[in-house]
């Protein structure tokens, strides 16, 4: 049987591989893009050759690039060596933006369709896929009594959950605006940073649940009669405390006091942590808000309850931190709102870094507070 | 804290939710593409003030459909009703295609970029998300000592996995040429199949492993110096036995008999699945070949060591199944294969279908085979 399949068919092989699809134009094509070069030159590639223009658009450029055609209509770039991350992109194709045909990794989002590329550090960055102990990703439905929708789930077991009969902290994960419930899974990696930290001692082991925070265009579409505010907090937080919580603590071996509960999220997914975690010191001992959708004609008043229990959050938060980069547009609302913290004598940690309102900070600041989560 | 975000940012909201992005295209907007409406219309919208044309392409359509541009560039297109299923779809812009930047569902594929729109049926169809309990999809990395690789694999657990100690056989549920590791799950839907059959009694609880069934970019990136025929079955034979079978044992309660083992996959998956199926019949007493990648001039060479060992199949194998959709370019290979095996008196079971070689196939045949997986 061993060379049952060996014979080898290339007329086939090459006839299925470039034939075109449905719509006429070639689908299946043998080209990688992106090809990221041990220089850390990265080459992408488009078809397209009744286009008129093609220009790559990514957050590791300053402004898009034009690309070149062949006399096959393939677009191509090489960039400049790229500092090593994950980044998104996209080609724009007279004026449509277009993720690469190409490429497997996409950008969950609600709103636009982007691609990822990786470019490896030396070492290893944190996010790099490396042969350490792996944890799980798994993808769960429940059912939501306070919003009446089956809604999914993703949830990070780390490594050494399935041998053992031990219990474990959990962080609640939430993404952005317009992000799903796969964000911080495909884009933030969250599972790779903390297999990594973990095998380096970096990082507690923890349980990581990562819910789909924008509940609205459901609700829409089941009730019709619905404030569609998105920076209304208040459908996401009455789900995660009375449904989310109690699933993922009847399905997994979690401790189910404050010490051992975290929330976590980034730019919408920023504010909805505040208002939940600040709204419920009882439940999260650590809350962390990273870039915060909030702004500066709100701070006094949508925080004013905040500031005036003072005393019982600085008795139960083990952490409250908030983070912003430097060029996000956000930045100066986190200031001002770490500022009135300060004022107010709420004990709090801040990180402000290099980089703008995006999933390259996003990266940076769970792995930052990865370190000092469920730390006594 | 209860009203402590409830003041509206009509202003704020309204900025952030339209406001351009990066190239200056609008990519954040309000409107709702795909819109399924209760008589099974679809109103599909895509926003492109300069494009000249845009077309809908989709397997629900014989071929695609002109769209019409509004004042702002809003592009739409309302269709016939459509028949209840799932179905790929894109765009096609001045010649480009585009999946859907409105619509979260993406195919998952190496070689193009399409959205999938599901008509709900009533009653549900089995692919659909229903009030039953539901099982779990769990992303994982194995190493691959054949490989030399870090691989992903996806595992469906059933609802009751978590509940008990009891051991499932295993179904390993190979995709097709240019898929992923995650079409099974994201357009065969094979756990909420799965959930609904188990629910009502059609199908036996079982484990289903999806491994990622194309090491070749990877071990060449690893390695150069492979040979990189897509219908070359060995490296994933090898690396389904030696590797993705042993790891799953160590890590799930199953059963390590032939006869609580199953194999099936669809297009190449399911030449892959003949392949290691067949090749290995005290392995896998189930093997499932769905819309196979076979051709009418090999079949004589290729198989010729399964005619030879008739009497162990027939044997060994439970079920050797074949399917197809009439209107499959594969179609006449099938029929061609079954008649051999029909001639070598090898037992077997076909199954054509209307249609073509498409995942409402594949999600067809999945559920016709899960009546019949491990049943005495």
């Amino acid at each position: 049987m061993k060379k049952l399949f060996k014979i080898l068919l290339p007329t086939i092989l090459v006839i299925i591989w470039n034939s075109p699809d449905s719509s006429g134009q070639p689908g299946r094509h043998s080209f990688i893009s992106p090809e990221v070069k041990a220089d850390r030159t990265v080459t992408f590639r488009f078809l397209a050759p009744n286009a008129k223009e093609v220009k790559l658009s990514s957050e590791f450029l300053a402004e898009p690039l034009s690309m070149t055609k062949d006399s096959v209509g393939l677009w191509t770039i090489i960039t400049d060596p790229v500092k090593p991350d994950i980044y998104p992109y996209f080609f724009i194709v007279d004026g449509i933006q277009v993720s690469d045909p190409n490429n497997t990794y996409l950008f969950p989002n609600e709103r636009f369709k982007r691609s990822i590329v990786e470019i490896p550090g030396d070492p290893p960055l944190l996010s790099e896929v490396q042969k350490v102990p792996h944890g799980y990703v798994t993808y769960m439905y429940y059912k939501s009594k306070s919003l009446d929708l089956i809604r999914p789930v993703l949830i990070y077991t780390p490594p050494d959950y399935n041998n053992n009969n031990e219990k474990y902290p959990v962080l609640y994960l939430i993404h952005g605006m317009t992000d799903t419930e796969e964000t911080w899974f495909k884009v933030g990696r969250v599972n790779v940073i903390l297999d990594n930290m973990i095998a380096q001692g970096m990082a507690k082991p923890m349980i990581i649940v990562m819910p789909y925070a924008n509940p609205l265009p459901a609700l829409k579409e089941n009730n019709g009669k619905i404030d569609m505010n998105v920076l209304n907090t208040d459908y996401f937080s009455k789900d995660l405390i009375n449904d989310v919580i109690p699933f993922i603590q009847s399905n997994y071996r979690v401790y189910t006091d404050s010490f051992n509960r975290a929330i976590a999220g980034f730019s919408l997914g920023g504010r909805q942590t505040l208002a939940a975690g600040l709204g419920n010191p009882d439940k999260f001992a650590w809350v962390c808000a990273f870039s915060p959708a909030i702004f500066s004609n709100e701070l006094e008043n949508n925080f004013k309850n905040s500031y005036a229990s003072a005393g019982a959050l600085n008795k139960n938060l083990k952490l409250l931190w908030v983070s912003c980069g430097k060029d996000d547009g956000l930045y100066n609302a986190s200031v001002e709102f770490t500022t009135l913290l300060e004022n107010k004598s709420i004990r709090h940690k801040t990180f402000f870094s290099e980089g703008g309102h995006t999933w390259m900070n996003s990266r940076l600041f769970i792995s930052e507070i990865s370190k000092l989560l469920f730390q006594d």
